[in-house]
């Protein structure tokens, strides 16, 4: 089996006797390559919370193994303590899914175990957790490269890759594993506004595995998609409806319609933990809009008046019919999911 | 008949003899309102070449209005001084059209003149280039607003608008008839990148005239139309190709296809002298692609890690299907026009 390990270590235990937690800070690229190694609870809520570390699986895997390094500093340590501990990490992004099911996991775990044995248990929980997020990237990537050809010109949006997980990955895995199989791929990149995690995320971490990388604006995907300089898009996604359809970054939609219109395979990849039962169709999803301020501002320069309102949704829905293939740690997935 | 002025002077003469001109510097907007008077043909070049005045109509008649006020301070003018003149002129920005065409308009007025009345002359046509602008805009928002209904909800796309021309804009002049005529209309614009012309120019012309205006990211407008919050698409146009085909800033297109998606009207709002009867389809349009760094910093920030290439063309082309009205200073006309 071919060797994968991910551009640079997102997530790692800052010392050996993993009483420390190692984040790449994702705010400095690509300036910067910098990490920040903690082991306060104070230290590990802020990088949750600032975005230091983001991506819904690599959020829960630092979080884990965050706990896990902070509660080995405690004198005394105790159920209830560890119970404190986890609920004000939790409040760090509340509306964090794998947070707070990473959070709820290690202290499912500790439940079982006497407080002497509390540090090694949770440190072991989380080592699975990362271990069980590289595999389930590794699996996605097996699956996605099925449908990828020597030469293929890849279109992707945001970052699902190897920076928003513990491994290489939900969409870039399967560019990743054919890159690693001798396939050339080639991957143009939406810049995505307004954080620009194309361009500063998904650019570095490909520029940096050997990949080649194009950045382009989430405007100009459909004039490559016309000229047929795309053979397929690769996605991720932050919920899969029951009946298929996606909640991911604002302009996946968007992107989907024009693979469509120019009969161009769209994949979604993502852990089938992202399929959500509970949620039947794509308008129950809930859409959060964020801040006035990632759009009225560009680094150091006002790109909007003051006084004019902006509309700023994080995510927007992508029906299922305009979804070719769903890749999952379980392979290819068909909707409807539940029947 | 209603006045309508637009929201801000764009290009007037900088005193009453007509021997300088008055540009609104866009560069600094939305941060400042300052305004530049030129009188030698250095800082004229200098104004169109950076980009202090833009918008394809607004330039023709800067350089109309420069080029006669720079004539006027000419000891001894001559025929022939008056030709180098307009040539350094019409170099200041090669790829456009209208610079070359109120240059040249100039200069067949001058050559029926003695040299005593040769300043008179430049002066008189520069003056019926601007009127002449001022009512092409009139007459696309007179044809334009019959499109809307009170509480319409517009999107557009860039700045097609009075700060593009010397009137009340193209694409924006429907909107600004139907608010004089008393119907509400809200306006959502697509914040354009890379160069931020809807949030900086389409969101500070709109705001001054008292209209309601929303910035949203390019890839958010899909999610408007899905949600049925929009009425109709306005855009203006760079070329229009004889089948109907238009090339218009980039994001038009993938704009076009998210109309049609939702059944939305799409509106393509452009003088008639856009239409080139020489070009027979948009796939003979050459696309502009321009540099990294519009993509790469944004303000003081890097984006874009170095060493990335980037795909950066200004323009896309929307083919016919997907426009509902064509209209312009001659009324709603519909392709193929020269049949």
């Amino acid at each position: 089996m071919l060797t994968l390990a991910p551009p640079a270590p997102v997530v790692s235990w800052g010392d050996p006797e993993h009483r420390s937690v190692r984040l790449l800070d994702q705010r400095a690229l690509p300036s910067e390559e910098c990490y920040v190694t903690v082991h306060m609870l104070d230290a590990l809520v802020d990088a949750i919370h600032t975005l230091t570390v983001r991506g819904a699986p690599a959020i829960g895997v630092a979080a884990a193994m965050g706990l896990a390094a902070v509660a080995s500093h405690e004198q005394g340590l105790t159920h209830e303590r560890l119970a404190q501990l986890a609920e004000s990490l939790a409040n760090a992004r509340p509306t964090a899914v794998n947070l707070r099911w990473a959070v709820n996991r290690l202290l499912a775990r500790a439940a079982a175990e006497p407080v002497t044995e509390l540090v090694r248990a949770l440190v072991d929980e989380a080592q699975q957790i990362f271990d069980e997020d590289v595999a389930m990237c590794r699996a996605i990537g097996e699956a996605g490269a099925e449908l990828l050809r020597a030469g293929a010109r890849v279109l992707t949006h945001c970052n699902a890759g190897a920076l928003a997980t513990a491994g290489i990955g939900t969409a870039l895995a399967p560019v990743y594993v054919a890159h690693a199989r001798g396939l050339p791929i080639t991957v143009f990149a939406d810049e995505t506004r307004p954080l620009w995690q194309g361009a500063r995320l998904t650019a570095w971490e490909l520029q940096r595995a050997g990949i080649p990388v194009t950045v382009l604006p989430d405007s100009a995907a459909a004039t490559l998609l016309a000229r047929g300089d795309i053979d397929a898009v690769f996605v991720g996604a932050d919920r899969i409806a029951a009946n298929g359809d996606v909640a991911n970054k604002v302009g996946t939609f968007p992107l989907a319609l024009a693979a469509a219109a120019h009969g161009v395979p769209f994949h979604v990849c993502a852990p089938w933990s992202t399929v959500d039962a509970a949620t039947l169709h794509g308008d129950e999803i809930e859409i959060e809009e964020r801040g006035r301020d990632e759009l009225a501002r560009a680094g150091d320069r006002l790109v909007v008046p003051d006084g004019v309102p902006t509309f700023n949704p994080a995510f927007d829905v992508t029906p299922r019919r305009l979804v070719t293939h769903y890749v999952t740690d379980r392979g290819l997935v068909t909707p409807p999911f539940f029947d």
